[in-house]
């Protein structure tokens, strides 16, 4: 299995507390070692980095536990290999450009007989069902859509493609288009939605403790989804099953 | 203008040394101020990093000269923009993946009327004529080979495609498909090719020597590719103008 973080914000927002959290499940507070990922949209370009290193002792998690990346939206996954060997070509988030856009996803679960999906224009580099699973997925958008769909089209489309695939097994994802982020549940996913008045929170997973009111203007609302919760002190809520659920602008649409 | 940095050699290879150098250009020693990225293959894997701040001002940069990554191919880019505004989606090297394979491509020049090129499958990010450049390649590599072709034959239609673009203006390329470090030159690019008996150089942009016998072993042999020689005291030598060069394995094949 894997651990999925992402989040969507209406203003950049630094995702380093919950960061935090995630990397240590990377190797020291959870089994997730076999490398780890992080997609940064700022606009229509997305920063990536991938790492086969266990997060907990990534020097490049590390750097980005330090420096300040401010990101409307942000998906990261740390992996417990089942398929696939360790290493760079099979961490998440995996990325295609469809449409002029980098489209990233990034996948728990595992989904029977799903490398026997044919494939056209889009084939996976690595060798995990996640992968052949997001080619797929993109094959099938590309030729629904000659352009970029409207967010709300889109939403529609990957409800029925996420549908589809979720008959072969578990389809716990993290998808983007730099406009929306998409998450698509069978069986756990949880979700916050933080906004004024703001509060405190304490990781789960470190001695961590941060006061939002004091990194946040008024206007500002932040919605992180995650495995499991990454604070002690916060009410985090269970996305439903089956359903693809759509952020913007720091909420659920 | 831009300037270009590329890396192929027989043993996975720590690139710091001349990324040091090419990083102090992006701001510090020279004007490519607009920002920069670097991606390194590991099997067919490939790390990227991209940041539209200057490199030699870049947390990013600072970590890379820090931290020992290895790779048989790397290709680095600093830009000094000239069309399309400074931002992540405009920094070089851009990427596509083709055959299941990733492809990376930096360039460093202009193109008169490239835009006007028709696209299909493969569609701009950002808004430089050089991507643009890139997904025309991408586009004719795709309907060429349905499946990654052997190395002489990407070889050969590499050549021809960099051939019909550069009567447009200046093409100095970098581009990679993981297996073969591509160099296409209209203007200026020098090589060095390092081997037994390895000696001792010194960084033209930096204080900054290295005694190459300590780091390599007797088989290793590493081609570095650039807009202008990083040291001072290696004779590099230009690449000949209107052909494409291919490195395997750490020498010109």
């Amino acid at each position: 299995m894997c651990e999925l973080l992402g989040m969507n914000a209406n203003v950049p927002t630094d995702i380093r507390f919950s960061f935090a959290a995630l990397a240590r499940r990377g190797g020291a507070t959870g089994p997730h070692r076999d490398g780890w990922g992080i997609a940064f949209y700022e606009g229509r370009g997305a920063r990536m980095f991938h790492d086969p290193q266990p997060s907990a002792q990534s020097e490049i998690a590390r750097l980005l536990r330090d420096y300040p990346l401010k990101s409307e939206i942000v998906i990261a996954h740390v992996r417990r290999a089942n398929r696939g060997r360790v290493g760079l070509e099979n961490t998440h988030p995996f990325t295609r450009e469809i449409w002029g856009r980098a489209i990233t996803f990034a996948h728990n679960g595992q989904l029977k007989g799903v490398k026997k999906l044919p494939l056209g224009l889009y084939r996976p580099i690595g060798t995990t069902d996640s992968e052949h699973a997001f080619c797929w997925i993109a094959d099938r958008l590309r030729a629904r859509f000659d352009t970029l769909p409207t967010p709300s089209a889109l939403d529609r489309a990957l409800h029925e493609l996420c549908n589809e695939l979720a008959g072969r097994g578990v389809l716990n994802v993290l998808m983007s288009d730099g406009r929306t982020l998409y998450a698509f549940c069978t069986k756990k996913l949880f979700y916050i939605v933080r906004e004024a008045p703001f509060g405190v929170a304490t990781l789960i997973d470190e001695d961590l403790r941060m006061d939002f009111s004091k990194e946040t203007g008024p206007h500002d609302r932040v919605a992180v989804i995650a495995s499991n919760p990454l604070t002690r002190d916060e009410v985090w809520r269970e996305l439903p099953l089956g359903k693809l659920s759509a952020f913007r602008n720091g909420a659920m649409v």
